[in-house]
């Protein structure tokens, strides 16, 4: 594997064969499957479970991994191309992230939108100006758009609580957040939903629908595998006989990297906190999602949360066995 | 072992076999002891000591270990229960340590005391509401009352230049510091030289008396082990004969949580800097120890910090080989 | 190995034992070298290759690493001699270096010149005033004057590139920088270039001449060597049939420490940015070298840094082998 960066570049069996090495490296360790392999984390976005989760990955394969971010004890660090450096930053990310990637058998980055432009962000242009300059496999870690590492999880967590995949209902639900979040969760998990088969509903109130273009790539993704997709602006309809509910915060698509209108027009959705009354029509079994980390009380009530429904500290734990699954494959050599 | 969080926990006969497991770990290095086995280390507050030794301890038994700290490159962590999250901290308390522990085979937390209310800390209220989120196996790392890892480096070291454990003088002395340090040192090194059945006395000015639930608790364990604890306010009388001096600074309980009442009460505590004239009357090889950090020509002069009685790196040495033991006993399956 | 320090310390053979090493490892992992051994790296001014490079050359090799470094979650460090303690640092580094060097088995340290004093810095008073309180063999990882792990990649590089050890040219140029470099790389690079046997040229403008003793020592080394050494001011002659132009800024030494006058001196030295026309009269396959970070646009070209000519990447790695020898024949043991 050169790369994990989007599922939409894996097969179905391809996918299931990483979630089943997932289950198969919790069951069976195997501490000697890296040894002497190294992992480069370059993280340009804060994180816990990513940060935390991969440098215990690495750990339990056997190899093992070093962190580099612009907050640690190292020299600033230039991202526009082709700037005469004469300002603080000392070292240009044409030549760090070739030279991070040398030290590693595989490198992940992490890296958020930059979120002035929808177009650039969908093009994941940040993404790729790093990636460009390296022949090492790579990992993404998060970018504009996408969270493979994140997708892989959910996927293999839906199947450890027999959520089912076709006829199973996945309910993605904007939420409320005092502030305007990248589109990478919400749009990956749109599309993993519907390669996984379910019938998938968008929830979100006016004015939050997800671009175009990644709505409709998922819903070919559903449709090409038995499942379906809408959006949806009515909770009480959307919410019928859901066995997921995943809830999510994003910015509004229509005032992209337009910080102050997107605030106005969130004002007054503080409702759009998941509550128990959200489940009142929802399947009995039916489960709460989220990508962590979660801001209680306001995406979600305590109650929620911290009762039977949640599986988010489960779906947590999952990051780490997934990415080992693409560790493994990766870096494994016999693969 | 689920848990190591108080020597009070662990009979005579276990803490000695922790004691002769880590020196036979430091004889016998066993690097493949924890092949694959995690670690996560969790600090709330600052470290140096603590930080190095535990990565360092699980290298050298073949596992390895990762850090989560506020200060690091991952979104601001709230601690207060029931709270709506719409201020700047992105992340739970709640959700982050059990994600955390989720990662590891076991979790080291750290987390100094509130100081406000000595009854909230000499409950450990902010470390058991951490510890109770989770199953997996935990070490306390220096809790508002607890630092076990120092206490068992601690006893090793007496055991290590031959103190007498009966019969053993051990003064624990107050020493000047410009701010109120927390209590877990105090306190727990008060227990551990009683539980090795020595004769304790506590030196301190008036007004510095540890906790009365403290010094009796302790008391008890000396006269169940064959030792004494005697509390004094005159340095020669309580230095005739000691072995050891184990100087610590640490706040008044009388202003608990008032850090100018206490600032108040240490003026003119200035000459409570251990120096050579304090060794006038104790036994003729009498042993200066200290946790570190320690400040120098504050806490102790330079002469008997750099002098022959100072056994301070040797101690701190110590922490890597108890927490080796203590993890060798929690993860090490087979043992 | 009890230090790596200088490439001065060592013979020609044990030089090129060390560069095939390196090779050896690159082409032969040997993941079990270091088994449970452990590398404690002490950083005291800031890093980015040097803190990945050895983090990664442990893993490679089987052990493990920690880093300390003053902007983590630690204790204030303080540095000056016998001072009383009562300012905000809570640690000297008297006890800081030997405490953390007792949880390794070597350790790393880096700590830039102090640059007050010209005279100071090149006794390296800071460097051994930390490594005279240790027994711990010790790799030093930048220090006033000295840089050796680039050195040892340095001439790797050239041996990797098939430059010609005797009758290679070499010239070392200074570059415009807004700030006053440090003089380790260009010193201990001189030095280098000349015990290689190579005919050496130091460029630079008037006023930023080389502190005439580390021009000596050098000149004497390459003309044992086989090789010459020659300092020029006129780039022209100086880089006509240079094989490797290795490009660097640093501080002007008649102003060592005053950075006003040394600010005034380069001012208008702009065009001292290594660009295309300065390789016209150069060897055809003359190649660019530079340690990193490097400023673009100020100190290169882009199109010179990210041309053919440019081995800087290749270079970067060879850190992380050159380490990697040096590890192996430190801790290694039986080899």
């Amino acid at each position: 594997m050169k790369a994990f960066n989007d599922l939409g570049d894996f097969s179905d069996e391809e996918i299931q064969a990483l979630v089943s090495l997932a289950s198969r490296l919790d069951q069976h360790p195997e501490p000697d499957a890296l040894k002497g392999k190294v992992l480069s984390l370059l993280f340009l976005s804060p994180s816990l479970r990513t940060l935390a989760s991969f440098q215990a990955a690495m750990t339990r394969l056997g190899g093992g991994s070093f962190v580099i971010s612009p907050d640690m004890s190292i020299h600033g660090l230039e991202t526009r191309p082709g700037i005469v450096m004469d300002g603080a930053a000392a070292e240009h990310i044409r030549e760090a992230v070739p030279v991070i990637a040398s030290y590693g058998d595989a490198i992940g980055i992490r890296a958020f939108a930059e979120r002035k432009s929808l177009e650039h962000d969908m093009a994941e242009v940040e993404f790729k100006s790093m990636t460009d300059l390296i022949d090492t496999p790579y990992i993404n870690m998060e970018s504009a758009m996408g969270h493979p590492c994140q997708n892989l999880a959910d996927w293999k967590t839906m199947d450890d609580f027999n959520v089912p995949a076709n006829g199973g209902k996945f309910v993605l639900s904007w939420a409320y957040h005092p502030k305007a979040l990248p589109l990478a969760v919400p749009a990956s998990t749109l599309y993993t939903a519907a390669r996984r088969g379910m019938d998938v509903t968008v929830l979100q109130p006016e004015g939050f629908e997800l671009p175009e273009a990644i709505v409709s790539r998922s819903r070919q993704a559903a449709e090409a595998a038995g499942g379906s997709l809408r959006e949806s602006y009515d909770r009480t309809e959307a919410l019928e006989g859901a066995h997921i509910v995943y809830a999510k915060s994003w910015s509004s698509t229509q005032h992209y990297g337009d910080r102050l209108a997107d605030q106005k027009l969130r004002t007054g959705l503080e409702d759009w906190c998941v509550d128990e009354d959200w489940f009142d029509n929802a399947a009995e079994d039916c489960r709460f999602m989220h990508c962590l980390p979660v801001r209680r009380g306001v995406v979600v009530s305590e109650r929620v949360l911290d009762g039977p429904r949640s599986i988010v500290i489960h779906e947590a734990r999952n990051r780490m066995l997934a990415q080992m699954a693409v560790l493994h494959q990766m870096l494994g050599g016999q693969s």
